[in-house]
């Protein structure tokens, strides 16, 4: 049987190969420190399932296509906090910031089109955009540089016919990159002159750790025609399986069109609507003591990091992930050696290979992301055993 | 800002053209009898609500991409039951019926490929595959036929060289048509001598009130590679709103290229996975109740229809719906006079104009589909309302 184009240039998750070589390294009574997943393990607050445990109706009815009007409320409530006004009508509820993206894509991208993205990137931005017949083309950043990619000359140079967005994670999933004001008005002004949308992926907003204000694209006025904003209750509310999400824009022709969309999967999953609703009723006090405990594990993190000589990484500043690149040959190598030929102890470690995280060929093959969603103390030992396996795997 | 050539080819819901009128016909103190919508009042089952309720972890996490095993069990064994054997890995759970859909076109089509749909169709097929770049051949039915399609030389003299596949809704949505074994056998074997997937929605398969046993294509033999099934808990226990799904298929090849979709969306929503296991146990008595008042609603509404002239319409084996051309010019205009100059005694009536059900254009003007999912009384007043309309309608 033949199979679409766009599926083909698609990819089954890189990692699951890994899936059944740590089974075995578990039943053959190893221990596993898990950097390579991004499920935090803060609990959900209680006022989602409270929410969902009231719903009283009889009948679990579709909800409206565009979301339930309470939930819009409430988006549109947080987003005019933080200082950027939002109609109910700029949104439209999805199946997780997943779809949300899929949705955007499949609007703006015919086959051959491009969208600039920064690499390393989400590695699902490929199969969203493959789907649609469109193209990545990657702005290159370095480990040695931060990762860092809001330079004016370097993300024009690679605009041609086909360019028609620019997407990128802020902050920045893997390299927890978080650009300033003046950065997001460089990207939208450069949007705004080539015609392109500005795609921000805004899912890690709460988590920075620098003490500045939370910044959205949102808050930038003259670029309405632009902007479009991902979101999604996943990582905010530690509620990754409600799969609510939301895409927001002030461009009324892209919101019809992705209604358009949402009209025809019929709606969002209706006690996960209402759920989510109650979570924006969730104060400062429980982000503040969430973030402060991410920023415990990441200082953790990096100060382990530091002792192990060789290994460049992106300081993060947002998100909850460090790249680093390690002074080994190859870490997809390097993974399997260390689930099947080694042990500190009786423990090793699992992270994410960071090929997969670029899109030009060759690249990210010495790096990694590290996930710190796990308890400080077991980062620091995670940290540890990795640089124990470093200095043994290169002296093997 | 320039949108992709496949979302300008879908539409919005031509139905949603009628909500303001019909808010100022109630606002004017008119009844509306509802036949338009596809939402059932039978109350979902107490066990879907009590599992979610009984959920006690702490963090709601991501599900696996696949879905959970118990759901993935559940359906195993449901299909076992209807003499269907299918394996965990034949399966994989979706938002609803409509990801199912949306993810088995973008793994076969590409741009100008075809797939052939008996029409009058479920208007969201046209944006699930013109999402994908390629179109509906519809294969044209009649109401003076019954709206029958499974004849052989009519279906094979659509087939072309861009052909991909066959769809089809059994139980019919919108005609109630239900295929015999021997129809499905016959698609079947076309399907296999053209190398074309055959997808049969089966979402409707509980409706059938003719006392055959459940069919399913996923008892045929020998038809692995091209059977492609659509399945949901949205019409089987009346739980729309849990936006639970699945696509089954034994052909392997397919099955892995819908898991790259299905890993990039990460997953589907854990509370309403661990609800829709619930559902499935249910017995067989609540079906068969359920059954019993379709069918009463059914006997009703073809019952008055009867007896209003010059009506032709389907006889429904299956589903909750009626196919029926009026003796009117237009059912688009008659919705806007039904809606906007015309009542019976403060009460009037509305239904879906069938034009988007068909993509031959100018098929479908005097026809439309009525949904008998409220209660027998309403229904027979409903078509009281219509026959007074038409008549009045046409002495204009």
């Amino acid at each position: 049987m033949k199979f679409s184009a766009k599926i083909e240039r698609c990819s089954l998750s890189p990692i699951r190969k890994f899936n059944p070589l740590a089974l075995e390294a578990e039943r053959a009574g190893k221990t596993i420190y898990h950097l390579n997943i991004g499920q935090p393990d803060v609990p959900t607050p209680k006022e989602y399932f409270d929410a969902i445990k009231n719903f009283s109706q009889e009948v679990l009815a579709y909800a409206p296509s565009p979301g339930i009007s309470e939930l819009l409320e409430a988006i549109k409530l947080y987003y005019e906090k933080i200082n950027a006004p939002i109609s109910i009508s700029d949104i439209l509820i999805s199946n997780g910031g997943s779809e949300a993206l899929m949705m955007v894509m499949s609007c703006i991208l015919d086959d051959n089109d491009e969208i600039l993205v920064p690499e390393p990137y989400y590695p699902n931005y490929s199969t969203f955009v493959n789907l649609t017949g469109g193209m990545i083309h990657p702005i290159t950043t370095t480990p040695e540089e931060g990762y860092k990619y809001a330079i004016k000359e370097r993300i024009e140079s690679q605009i041609n016919s086909h360019t028609r967005a620019i997407l990128f994670t802020n902050p920045g999933n893997p390299t927890g990159t978080v650009l300033t004001k003046d950065e997001l008005i460089m990207l939208a002004d450069i949007a705004k002159e080539h015609n392109l949308f500005l795609i921000g992926d805004e899912v890690y907003r709460e988590f920075v750790y620098n003490d500045e204000p939370l910044a959205s694209l949102l808050q930038l006025k003259g670029y309405d025609e632009n902007i479009v904003v991902i979101d999604s209750v996943s990582k905010r509310f530690s509620a990754c399986g409600a799969r609510i999400g939301c895409v927001i824009s002030r461009n009324e022709e892209l919101m019809n069109n992705i209604m358009k969309w949402c009209q025809a999967r019929l709606c969002v999953p209706t006690l996960d609507q209402i759920g989510a609703t109650a979570l924006y009723n969730v104060g400062p006090d429980y982000f503040d003591s969430v973030r402060k405990e991410y920023r415990n594990r990441k200082d953790a993190l990096i100060e382990e990091l530091k002792k192990i000589p060789g290994v460049v990484y992106s300081n993060p500043v947002g998100a909850f992930y460090v790249m680093a690149a390690l002074p080994v040959d190859d870490t997809d190598k390097f993974q399997y050696w260390l689930l099947q030929e080694w042990d500190d102890h009786g423990d090793t470690v699992m992270y994410s290979p960071a090929e997969s995280f670029y899109s030009t060929a060759g690249l990210g093959k010495n790096e990694i992301r590290m996930a710190y969603v796990i308890e400080v103390e077991k980062i620091r030992r995670s940290i540890e055993i990795l640089g124990n396996a470093i200095a043994a795997y290169n002296s093997k």
